[in-house]
């Protein structure tokens, strides 16, 4: 019986667990990779019990980006790959956005090596904690694929010329320089690591979902618009949710000096 | 008699220093203090002796954000109080646009905790030197009401996770982690802020008004366009600079090698 | 016989070296000097011999910005200069727009002090190493003229209020805390600025060239779409970046463990 490749485990305080357990291909971005990884951000969205979602790996590699045999395979066919290229790319982008547009955020816990669309999955995460042993780049360039597509959640991530220097150089990125220019929160030793990680996501656990869900939304949304247009439409979520019962009973409990209960508690 | 909630205090060298003065609401954005904020923004604007705005605040809260009392006094009105969380979030923004919008040079003086909309007026203003002892966050998760609109001004401050981590833990932020992620500019004792608001201030208030106002618009005009059509308007703007009277003075006096004496000066 | 203000040096590895070297005048932007580096990056980028460029300076100012004795000469003109203003502005705006839109990567290696457009000319880089005494700033509140065309290279390369604090009081910012900041990527001794800009200069000249033009390209294109637009199209070019040339040697050469050959080697 085969392992399964994405091991998801739910605890009590509505934390998913979502660990890359395909440690023999580096917890590459197989087509199943993908497939499992689309449909758990699909549920963990749909799930009322999950609260945040952490995504951690087994092995020395928390993700090495694509299976490069598989892609490779890929140019077997008539038109050379195109058509399988193109499918394999609109799921990585898929999934990459279902962790944007997943209601619920999404810690990165970044053990070893995240490289490529690897490097790109922790930066499409609303949140990262690494590992001081861990380490990210975009090394596209080194085998004639430049990572066009982790550059978008990278270069979104940090300033312009750190972008560029990962990608153009392909070096790799401790995590304390990933901390410093802004591609992760913050820095852990590996023993220290998922008690870091989890401490944050207690914390945001335990806000309303429905506030974190309309809190994510607005954040993406609201900063592809000019500031005119963000501003009303942020004015409008405000309203949105301050006539939402959770904020009611939020700012109640707080006149009141007492702990909030939240609706889907 | 009742005390101002928002001391103008203009100084010979035409540094106008706004300070918040409603320590017993923790600085809170009323109605009554947006009010104010917006009449005094729009008279800096357009007095030629105001050549820079100084915002700080009096009491142990630079600013608390919405007045959440009297935001829940608004749920009594049929409506729930649709119709007025409406108005006050829109006379919130218009304070924050204003700020944004002001021809004149804004510097945040951050004493205290600076939280909610309260950091937001400090993210919208054009510079911030703050206490080592001040604080700030985006607490509205804590009471089931997301930081939507001081997220606007927050995202465009600082970087994609860093301003997520501030939204969705509704942690406090030191003021030199603040100046580390780009929120504020630098940090003083206490004891020294004063002076080093004020330093900067003078250097800025020594400079020609139109200089300064025409730049300022461009800034935040041009970095909404594409690269493209930001080169075209600045460019054009330099054009009408060099033309404006106070550019071919300034020039003149550098090639000179004396001070320049600007028209409005 | 007049000395070249523009140095260029082929290497045999690929790199170019472009050295302003006007240091009479401080190697300021005029308009024979806007000529010369249009013409050499339009060259660099058809000529298939270049991989990367270097973009050095000789004497005490890496760049001190436009040559303000020529840009008051054409005040002279019936129209008091509107029309040279708006020339000389259209050139330095191209001239920033070729290094952006230059398929070859270009390094800045700045030595002494950049500023206003030589400021900009570093910031349009797609990387930058410092000297440790290099300086930088936007000083043209000084005179009147605001930097309103540098600072749209300035501010996609830095945060706003870092921009904004350069730009409002003209002062001159550090190498390290450009760096910082994010102006440049990294620091080095004077003595040790040349190997540390070859060392980067040398891994991605090893690069494909098709693949290197191919990231730039998209690099900057995809930053100005939002994101599900930037995914669509970055998804794209890795579908044709997939099936170039250099990217099937490159990929096959990974998997067989040996060095890549490139087509332009």
């Amino acid at each position: 019986m085969q392992e399964n490749i994405l091991l998801r485990d739910l605890e009590d305080d509505g934390i998913l667990r979502l660990t890359l357990n395909d440690a023999r291909r580096r917890n590459a971005l197989s087509e199943a990779m993908l497939t499992e990884l689309g449909a758990a951000f699909a549920e963990a969205g749909a799930n009322p019990a999950v609260r945040v979602v952490i995504l951690a790996a087994n092995g020395p590699a928390f993700c090495a980006g694509h299976d490069l045999k598989e892609m490779t395979a890929g140019r077997a066919a008539p038109d050379r790959g195109r058509a399988y290229f193109t499918k394999v790319m609109a799921m990585c982008s898929g999934v990459m956005q279902a962790i944007v547009n997943c209601p619920k955020p999404v810690i990165a816990e970044v053990t070893g090596i995240a490289t490529a669309a690897g490097c790109q999955l922790v930066a499409s995460c609303d949140l990262a904690v690494a590992a001081d042993t861990a380490q990210f780049s975009t090394p596209g360039v080194h085998i004639g694929l430049f990572c066009s597509t982790p550059m978008v959640a990278l270069s979104r991530n940090v300033a312009g010329k750190h972008a560029m220097e990962m990608l153009l150089t392909g070096d790799m990125t401790s995590a304390t320089r990933a901390a410093e220019i802004g591609l992760v929160n913050r820095v852990a030793t590996e023993d220290a690591l998922r008690q870091a990680t989890m401490e944050m996501a207690r914390k945001i656990a335990s806000k309303s979902s429905m506030t974190l869900a309309t809190g994510k939304r607005a954040f993406y949304a609201q900063r592809e618009m000019p500031l005119a247009q963000a501003y009303d439409y942020a004015s409008n979520v405000m309203v949105e949710n301050m006539l939402a019962r959770d904020a009611e009973e939020g700012i109640g409990a707080f006149i009141e000096k007492r702990a909030p209960q939240w609706q889907d508690q």
